[in-house]
């Protein structure tokens, strides 16, 4: 159809043409990346075909018995095909000729085209490109079509191609309404004549299709899966046992959402919070997303904040922008307005729970918290709402919200700077004997011990105005938080001096910042912290796994010698100076093994020393 | 061109169409995932144009001069236009009518054909699908071509399309050989008006291309990569100095590999060793794949076997079967034998440094052992290779090969059983007393501590005969290396039976199992043991995170005292029973701490009870 520029040069118009012999081979070949997926397009089509009738019936535009609306794929090993067949609304020979013959010429948008003011429900038509009926071409080596129209006195057509551009129609002798459609399967993709390869496919790809599907004598799917129910029609039983129909070895679910939106995009499903506890490196992909209940994908990542990867379930979209063979995404606008959505939805889903039932609230948090937390962390809206909800959990096991937690350490936790002092654990075992400390002078303790929460401790000092975060071994509790107030020493300066001149001689170590501090006589003889600010950039560096300044400066402790507990007092009166350095590195030892920092030779070392003195 | 079927309802035969107006907005909007690809086309289609103009001289078909070839990408943010200019064949009318107006019919394909004799060097020539061209309606509602074809006499054209299938073919005032492609960018695409954005997807798809790439005053690209010359060409510190460029921010490479195949398929590259100690959770997708030194994909999951995503580099191959858009991999048999080859080739490559450089090998092998080890658990020819070189390691730092190490241990490590007993420990110094008494007997010890280390053993046990690995934390060394002598025991086998009642009665615990065993005297009065089998299991079911049998059993200790150490015989003597009762908690939590398992409220009482006794 194009126009030819004319001997003199002037200036012509054409038309841009495709010439199907050389367009045929790249959507053969190249158009899907998995030789697999012909199947879920052969058997959406069929599924079409069905529900076409269905619509018709219902327009009263075919007067005829439905029947049993169904699919078939037969597995035939000797003569090498598979079968698809359905009982739809067939094809005369001309329908062939256009939906068939003329390759992107979707079917489907033309049904919806003609009938798109009696139906409402466009989403029951899967196809849309109309090029998935040649992926059967990846295949076969030769594809026949008989089929027979819905129509009054409609004449049974056979189409046969053997992959070139040319084809055979001929008058066919199909008695009943419907298409089969038979694949001569190519002796390179043998592999598909096997029943349990066929059945894996279909259960990937075919689960929740509306139409009965058969194979091997057993329907395979289950046409009408809970999400494209209504949520009041649903009980709570209903939505457990479909969770446990897609994870079959999965613990049960905390609680899920209904997600049903029709405007500005089309969007159904349902997600599950799981029990996840204390795992970042968490099994994602677990969510599942359709297209017209046809499976397309389970890798979701676009469509779903990041932070929600950690849920599990099922979305339906027919709005998602998929690429030309529904294998990826398209980058698009709308897929930011599903995310949004996805997004609020989760947020008011907790905060209603919060809300209505909060000691559930509370019992769900361990296996919550990780989304809510990774949620502030990610996403400024979500922190807007999840800032009422979100619960900081105490070594004791109370939570309370932020709110309630500045209310309850008001009184006890302010320093001379009017900032409030969160004292928290990263490690409860690890830091009990700081945690016991902090205790006995009515502190609270919060439990912080998540991968997260480093990152979550960051985000709410910059979130919240006067508040900070110190770790219950980072410092003497004078000093994490510091009223103003000084102990009395019982050692005179020169005496205190002498202590930290004996302890950097028998430790011997520059990387020990001693210091003698007049700290109350049940706290113990010898402290080891280490400072709150070089530990994050730390826990950071390491966390990233990055090379950085702070990951690359040696560790740094803070070694504070109690100059008020009585065996300081004994230790500086000891005038055997052996005597004195073992008593010395003893306490030091017993100081380290509280921070869990005594390992190795050393441990054996005291170990044996102790049995020793045993 | 199809024939109509006639009345009677006879057999026809027809040819499949595809109608350009049905095909040509699918080509538009989804072929491409990523719209930013349109840059990648119409630079890559640019240089062929200069490729093919090379070749052309080289065969003398083209007598003119070739000038400095290049490519040229303007933006103009005031005219809303982006351009790339090229100075390479151009084309005639009559073939803009033939390339251009007639979609997927690709040049380079027609060009290859014409020379297909002539020149060895099929890989200059980038474009292969024809469909390109047509990215640049993603981004843009206008597309002109201004061109000149390199022939004596030709007239230059301007074809310019509005992404409908309309096109106008005019003539044009270009007087210099070449094209430019003028897109004039669409509202909804106006962020790639953006000099930065450009040079950012230059600089990933343009980085490596052979004709030099000119944005905003700049060349963009090396022209030649090392990976295209000869490995005699090229020395140390060029392969380093590639990688600083592939990796501005990552440590020098242990060493490379320089991948150079032909034949069945092409294929070259560079694969480089990086640094990574004990990191499972290493960071893929640090190889780039090329085809014909465009930039495609950097998840190269496919091409590279799994144990080998971890190594660094680049491939470059026009074999490796993409998808039409060449955004993802196509399931290919071919990728197989690539799969097989870079197995190979790094096989080979790591026996050539064993055998050439024993003292090299042996200081790169905990930065290399872990994807000799992953490489010898996934890939049973790579295990044939690399048996000869894998490399055990002591806690003495000693290296040696498997059948190095069987020789040395022979002497003293063989049990009862003629079974080869390998001791080995996890956390040197979690473990250290375990392994200080294993040392003290002239016992060898293997420090096996990477998470793979677990399979690894598994693996080893299976593949050796007659040898069995042990932590040497699993049972006492008696048991461990059961050599079927028994030591003498000092206590009457009914004191034996009070000690055991003794313990059973005082740690009060069901899933510790106490035996009194007659040990040497210098073990521990106490020790704390878990048996290798049930461990091992617990392990595996920890790394796989499912719920599993043994992951669920309660974890169960063996307790054994040692019935011939002096304060066992003391501790049976006491006949104060209060006093009785605290000697045996304190050796029991000296023996805990040996294992580094006295943790919490507990170690924090142990040490305020030592500070107390002090």
């Amino acid at each position: 159809m194009e126009t030819v520029q004319n001997e003199k040069g002037e200036s012509t118009r054409g038309q841009i043409s495709i010439h199907t012999e050389n367009i045929f081979p790249i959507i053969k070949k190249f158009l899907y990346s998995d030789h697999e997926i012909f199947l879920r397009e052969l058997v959406s089509n069929a599924v079409d075909a069905t529900q076409k009738l269905r619509q018709l019936s219902s327009f009263g535009e075919f007067g005829g018995e439905l029947g049993g609306l169904k699919v078939t794929v037969t597995l035939d090993e000797e003569a090498k095909t598979i079968t698809v067949s359905d009982n739809g609304i067939g094809m005369t020979a001309e329908e062939i000729k256009k939906y068939i013959n003329q390759i992107a010429f979707s079917g489907a948008s033309d049904f919806l085209e003609k009938y798109k003011d009696k139906t409402d429900d466009k989403g029951a038509i899967i196809g849309h490109f109309g090029l998935g009926f040649y992926s059967a071409f990846m295949v076969a080596e030769q594809v026949e079509i008989i089929t027979k129209s819905y129509r009054d006195g409609a004449e049974s057509a056979r189409w046969v191609c053997d992959g070139s551009t040319e084809f055979e129609l001929t008058p066919a002798e199909k008695t009943e309404r419907g298409t089969d459609i038979i694949l001569h399967i190519a002796p390179d993709s043998e592999e598909f004549l096997d029943k349990a390869r066929l059945r894996t496919i279909l259960d990937k790809y075919a689960r929740f299709l509306p139409t009965p599907v058969e194979f091997d004598g057993q329907t395979v799917n289950n046409t009408t899966p809970i999400w494209t129910k209504s949520p009041a029609d649903l009980t709570d039983e209903d939505y457990k046992s479909f969770y446990r129909e897609l994870y079959p070895m999965g613990e049960e679910p905390l609680f899920w959402i209904h997600l049903n939106v029709d405007y500005p995009f089309n969007l159904t499903g349902i997600l599950y919070f799981p029990r996840i506890k204390n795992e970042l490196r968490f099994q994602r992909e677990k969510i599942q997303l359709y297209s017209r209940q046809v499976f397309i994908t389970d890798e979701v990542k676009d469509v779903v904040p990041d932070f929600l990867m950690m849920l599990h379930g099922v979305i339906d979209s027919p709005d998602i922008p998929l690429n030309v063979s529904r294998s990826f995404l398209q980058a698009d606008s709308s897929v930011k307005k599903i995310n949004g959505y996805i997004t609020r939805k989760v947020a008011d889903k907790l905060n209603d729970l919060f809300n209505t039932d909060r000691k559930g609230f509370e019992e769900k948090f361990d296996d919550i918290g990780l989304f809510i937390k990774y949620g502030i962390l990610s996403d400024e809206k979500f922190w807007e709402k999840a800032k009422s909800f979100v619960l900081l959990k105490n070594t004791e096991g109370q939570y309370a919200t932020l709110d309630e937690y500045r209310e309850k350490i008001q009184a006890n936790q302010l320093d001379k700077n009017e900032t409030l002092v969160m004292l928290y654990t990263s490690d409860r075992k690890q830091q009990d004997a700081y945690i016991a400390s902090a205790v006995r002078r009515g502190y609270d303790v919060l439990l912080l011990d998540n991968v997260i929460d480093s990152h979550f401790i960051n985000a709410l000092e910059q979130k919240l105005e006067k508040v900070h975060f110190q770790r219950v071994d980072a410092d003497t509790l004078d000093k994490l938080i510091d009223k103003g107030l000084n102990n009395e020493s019982v050692l005179s300066e020169d005496d205190r001096t002498k202590l930290k001149d004996l302890f950097d001689q028998v430790l011997d170590n520059k990387s020990l910042n001693v210091s003698v501090e007049a700290q109350p006589i049940d706290e113990l003889p010898v402290t080891i912290t280490m400072p709150e600010f070089m530990r994050r950039m730390k826990d950071m560096a390491a966390l990233s796994g990055e090379q950085s300044f702070y990951g690359s400066l040696p560790v740094s402790y803070n070694v504070v010698v109690n100059a008020n507990h009585p065996l300081i007092g004994k230790l500086l009166a000891e005038t055997n100076s052996d005597v004195q350095t073992a008593l010395t590195k003893q306490v030091y030892d017993l100081a380290l093994l509280s921070q869990n920092m005594l390992t190795g030779a050393e441990l054996t070392a005291f170990v044996r020393r102790t049995v020793d003195a045993l």
